[in-house]
């Protein structure tokens, strides 16, 4: 159904709203007019907190994850494991497998998986960094808990290659959920036991 | 699966999108995860939208529609039929119907429907003003365009009734989808066609 809007500052709003992924025109619609109900103070907390996030937003140092500070609160903690690093994609699944809590090692955030249909290459992600953070000696171990999907296994394949010439194990998480899944859809106890049943890594692991 | 945020800013990012209605937490932080892909001034440019919006919006004084001025471009409108009424809920539904082409009377917007259950009253909707506009003499027909619920059928009996010392005809939009279904998710062709076979309406109409 075509939309005909009675103003330019509300059809202003809905299409910024309607830029958000998965939000179509008439869901975009309600969430404005949901807003135009509230208090002023509260739209423009709203406003302000995107803008604060955006303008403020660090990331940390050492494992790229999203921060306050230039070091982020998990690699700060003097309690983990140091020696062991959990390589993930975005800080989503950093949340996901926190909320698990089976993992007490650090975390290394790689931006995203080399996609060469979406361009994506290995230097578009923080290979290179962990590669840094390996050859300091500290790691002995690095999880690999990319998605269970081509692109995922193609990022575990040259992260391997990469840290072969290095004196450290690599593994990946047992996969309990379906292939083709995404990690941070699933849930909390089959995460929690793919983390503690994480196999070694090496050329003849197969993506079935 | 619970969430364990890296970042104050970016929990309260995602506390103000899960305000909105239908916006669960794991939605809200992808699309905050969105806008932080994005460069700065489209974040701004997202917030100011919605704060300019809330601070400016204006609701036309005949009709009560969103409007960028005191009156709407509608009521304003010198050749559309100002003899004919369509009293609808909200904007989505003037928004619906005028996507139709269908209709060239004006509107009045109540602002819901009676709903006790709610604490919607009569004098919480736009109803005496719309007894005002029928009391000046000029409109000669008031069509009823609320959804197919018990609310909105204890709104058209009501606003029937305070019409009733008036020498207006009341009429009702033909029910061409299913009771219980909301006016606003009705296709165009459904909805143009039964404002066309709109019917007289008396105490005797039914709900079906
Ligand atoms: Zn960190
Ligand atoms: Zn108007």
């Amino acid at each position: 159904m075509s939309l005909h809007y009675p103003s330019v500052l509300l059809e202003n709003a809905v299409n910024e709203f309607a830029k958000l992924p998965g939000i179509g025109r008439k869901t975009a619609l309600r969430l404005v007019l949901h807003l135009l109900r509230q208090d002023v103070s509260q739209v423009e907390g709203f406003a302000q907190a995107l803008v604060t996030l955006k303008q403020e937003v660090k990331y940390c140092r050492s494992c790229h994850n999203i921060s306050d500070s230039e070091i982020c609160g998990i690699c700060a903690d003097r309690s983990r494991d140091a020696s062991t690093l959990c390589v993930v994609e975005n800080i989503r699944e950093v949340m996901a497998i926190e909320s698990t809590s089976q993992f007490n090692g650090l975390y290394h955030v790689l931006g995203g998986v080399i996609s060469p249909i979406d361009g994506i290459g290995p230097s578009d992600l923080q290979i290179s960094s962990l590669e840094e953070r390996v050859r300091q000696g500290e790691v002995k171990e690095v999880v690999l808990a990319l998605s269970a999907t081509m692109e995922g296994d193609t990022t575990n394949f040259y992260i391997f290659r990469k840290l072969h010439p290095y004196n450290v194990k690599v593994s990946i998480i047992a996969r309990g959920v379906a292939v083709g899944d995404e990690i941070e859809y699933a849930d909390e106890i089959t995460l929690g036991r793919s983390i503690l049943n994480r196999t070694p890594f090496d050329e003849s692991y197969k993506l079935k």
